[in-house]
């Protein structure tokens, strides 16, 4: 008599238990013993309950074990590259180059799994619950205006292209004028980023569109259906989801997508300096627009070391080039900074009462343009929360998932390149905030947008708007405002002539979600088959080179950069390892 | 006091009476009358039962009416193209340039909105009630051996592209490696065939693969998700769906897709004219494959026209370069046929038995080489079947839905090119038959597949396979017999090696099906923004032409093709009128 250990059932990961009959023990063992990791093997027999206290209530199949009267290996397994439970420490690229193993993990199992259950009660929500029509829509599109970042695809016609869309916008806006008045689609979408962290070319949206709908609306719809399509293993969500406006989270945040599961708000404490020695806020106040901002890092000096200060001194340095001044509030309430002697006592007064600050605190002073001085404390706002978590303190509560929209955005921005023209703040539809519409035509940089963004803890997870259903108004927003080729869009203008209805949507990230919702390090853990961070596919060793006679069918010839432009590619992307 | 006469509530063409209350007659009645057909007006006032008498129980809204307290015109709609309601007469062109207005249509809102509830359904089926796994698969991947038909997509690395996949055929094997044992997806595909009617570059189809299964067990699957999700308004699916074997459907209606709805099978005569003295038999019976082959049209003698006939001799000396001998057998069972008198009595007795010849019918014989014999008499069978039905027969139950699967293909056909090699008859991961396994080494041309067909009505609506799980097998199946390169399906035949599991599955295609389902006359009214005949999209212009500085990227530029290439280009698609 033996016993084999146990087994695993794939896929669902379970376990059992298997013995052996005596007739065939010896045969069956010599199969089973001698199968390599991973084999498949096919085993005939009887399932049996499991002896008196040897049961494992724990497993589903922790009650039984199989009496093995045959078994047969149907396919061996080679010597593995990694262990398939070790999933930590091998590294992504070997991950990815064998993806077919690395789904065998316990995690990727789980995350494709839950994915797949959570889109299909988000059809249940839509389709049955809310009449929602799924309508597929193309991907061999025409480019849209200024979308450099959309992949081209040759046709058989001589210099003539497909586009892979970035988003369904234009089809599912036509679609409300086709009187499809709910429409959504798990959309697959392609962006052409090049190499950016954490983006993917290709991606999936949860795309929504309905007719005769305001703002409130949709929300509620998205409220809804993130509610009941939550996992039940998880704390459910609660809803209303809290609402911000763009200026207030940039102002108290310094982002537009804040993480609201902690505070360290950032405060204007312009007033209090307004007489100080403090050469660089004194600088920064002289300027028009300028301001002083602080946040407080609640018991910060009794968390934070030297060189976390340092380290973060050292970011605002690199990443914002900000000037950022440290003060540390020791326990006999001493002010523990290089500028403490310029602070005058009743400015101190005054910024204990605005800050509430309390011993032991850490202060962290900004100075400058109102929009550059929030952003960077917001930045330095998520990194000490970084360093107070590694040392320890729990700010984020890790079962937490915290919603909110955050609404009333600009419809335009400035142009960075040129601060006298106009960018859409989002895109061309969105339609204006109805009460700033007059502003069109005189200060059309202060209108509000009826644009809304869906954060989840700091991670913005979807946005949408109500659109422009009127065509003048269309025409005059893209081709007089944002100086578009308006070509391009002709038959989207031409459509809105046709009695459009009021109409809006929204795109909810499906990549970005599920990786918040499982909580993975990375959308390429919630994605079976995933590029790496260039781009590439690393099982199939994709994109790779085509024959010139396959070309040639499409009318297209490879430039080759020459030498001097190659090399200054190569610096570009320098060669690192993948993932 | 006025009443309009009715008005249409978008989307779901429901209509509904209106009357205005009387204070706001006046202006309510200005704005109703004078906006234009298809506008779109917003209306507040009170829901009310109609007049006794004036109920329309046939309409969901014929019970009540509104009294109108306000109206607002919200976007008027400019004169139309076509009508909205005339769906038939205006030209397609018209119709796919125009198409968020088409798409108003009854026909269009019914195909669309069934198509979403019957893939719901499909869902619901797959997902709950059979444990699958909806996976998305990437559409950016590396081209396939022999992927001539795949769409490139260049990357920003010089002379690297992506291929658009014809299907996730690749990926569905890998998941089943992966331990995800039952995957399905609604499946993006792509093929790039040039023009052809009725195929569209991007297509759709209901894609699933599952581990340890055998043939029966897919075809149970795929008969019970058919039955499910089956539209309530029409016949019910009866199941298990009749097979028959490729040989018996060649051999019986000159097809793999035989439309089992009705009769006129193909019967082999070559034993009644073994000593013929007609020319054309027998060379036929001369040659080593020589046959003699005919179909009997019931009744032909009584509705077929002579023009019908020289219809039919054309059509096959046409289409394929085959002589038809038709013989008409009149009402005093007189046989009329330019051969007649060369038909001795024995024969025509021999025949009769055969062929179970009744008065007034016609028999169509052809003579050649079996295969060749029966696809001719396949295909004539069908224009007869035509001819018949514009006569008046109903041949063809249109209510009916008539399934069938067809089994045991042939593993490999000789090259057409050079008939001395093999090509895969499906594709090179199918499995042989496993009573022909032996014959791999011996003769591979007489080995079966484990593919399978799904035939609805006469269409090929799915197809799929038990796949080889053997990486010794699949490497002498693609570099002994196939001669492919193996180098780009490396990582397929490295994954078989690491426990790959016994699998199969299936693709439906949902285009097509839809098409069968809803009657539509064309797959592109089962699709929101399909593509025209030769690949454009009418409505925005695609493909397009680029601009060279957005192609730099992508390191390609167009080789514009030359004075007489596209003399000859324009020779092979000549312009016609789209559609």
């Amino acid at each position: 008599m033996w016993r084999v250990a146990f087994f695993s059932l794939r896929p669902r990961s379970h376990f059992v238990w298997m013995d052996s009959v005596p007739e065939s023990a010896a045969s069956v063992k010599k199969i089973l013993c001698e199968a390599p990791v991973e084999s498949v093997v096919q085993v005939s027999g009887t399932v049996i309950s499991r002896p008196p206290g040897q049961e494992n209530p724990k497993m589903p199949t922790g009650q039984i074990e199989i009496k093995v009267k045959t078994a047969e290996l149907l396919n061996s397994c080679k010597k593995l590259p990694f262990e398939i439970k070790d999933f930590v420490k091998k590294t992504e690229a070997l991950r990815l180059q064998y993806r077919y193993l690395d789904l065998r993990s316990f995690q990727m199992q789980y995350n494709l799994r839950l994915r797949s259950q959570m889109v299909m009660k988000m059809r249940e929500y839509l389709c049955n619950l809310h009449g929602f029509v799924d309508v597929e829509t193309p991907t061999l599109f025409k480019r849209t205006p200024g979308g450099a970042k959309e992949f081209l695809v040759p046709s058989r016609e001589p210099g003539k292209f497909y586009s892979l869309p970035q988003s369904p916008q234009q089809f599912k806006q036509l679609l409300m004028i086709g009187g499809l008045d709910r429409y959504f689609q798990v959309a697959r979408c392609y962006r052409d980023e090049g190499s950016r962290p954490d983006r993917q070319p290709e991606f999936t949206q949860i795309d929504i569109e309905m007719s005769f709908v305001n703002q409130t609306g949709i929300q509620n719809l998205i409220e809804g259906l993130l509610q009941y399509s939550w996992p039940n293993d998880k704390e459910p969500v609660v809803v209303p989801f809290p609402s911000m406006s763009f200026a207030e989270a940039l102002a108290t945040y310094g982002t537009d997508k804040p993480d609201i599961r902690f505070g360290m708000k950032i405060i204007d404490i312009s007033d209090v300096f307004r007489n100080t020695e403090i050469g660089f806020l004194r600088d920064a106040l002289s300027e028009p627009q300028g301001t002083v901002k602080a946040i407080r890092i609640p018991e910060g000096a009794r968390y934070l070391k030297r060189k976390d200060i340092e380290s973060i001194e050292n970011f605002a340095a690199n990443h914002f080039n900000q000037e950022v001044l440290p003060i540390f509030l020791k326990a006999n309430r001493n002010w523990n900074s290089s500028v403490a002697k310029f602070i005058m006592e009743e400015q101190r007064l005054e910024l204990i009462r605005l800050m509430e600050i309390q011993e032991e605190d850490v202060v962290l002073l900004t100075a400058g343009e109102h929009k550059k001085a929030c952003s960077s404390l917001g930045k330095l706002r998520l990194e000490c929360a970084d360093l107070l978590e590694i040392r320890g303190v729990v700010l984020r509560d890790p079962a937490l998932f915290s919603f909110l929209w955050v609404v009333d955005f600009p419809l335009f921005f400035p142009k960075e390149e040129n601060p006298a023209e106009l960018e859409s703040a989002h895109h061309p539809f969105t339609a204006p905030h109805p009460s700033d519409i007059h502003l069109l035509y005189t200060e059309p940089e202060k209108v509000r947008s009826q644009h809304y963004d869906l954060v989840l803890n700091g991670s913005e997870i979807g946005g949408g708007s109500i659109r422009i259903h009127d065509a003048e108004l269309q025409r005059y927003i893209l081709a007089t405002l944002l100086k578009e080729d308006v070509k391009l869009l002709s038959h989207l203008l031409q459509a809105l002539d046709y009695g459009a209805p009021p109409h809006g949507g929204i795109a909810l990230g499906l990549d970005r979600l599920m990786c918040l919702v499982t909580r993975a390090a990375s959308i390429r853990d919630v994605i079976a088959f995933p590029k790496s961070f260039r781009g590439h596919d690393l099982m199939s060793n994709a994109p790779d080179s085509v024959p010139p006679e396959e070309l040639k069918p499409y009318h297209i010839q490879v430039s080759w950069p020459t030498d001097s432009e190659a090399e200054k590619s190569s610096l570009n992307h320098p060669h690192h390892p993948e993932s």
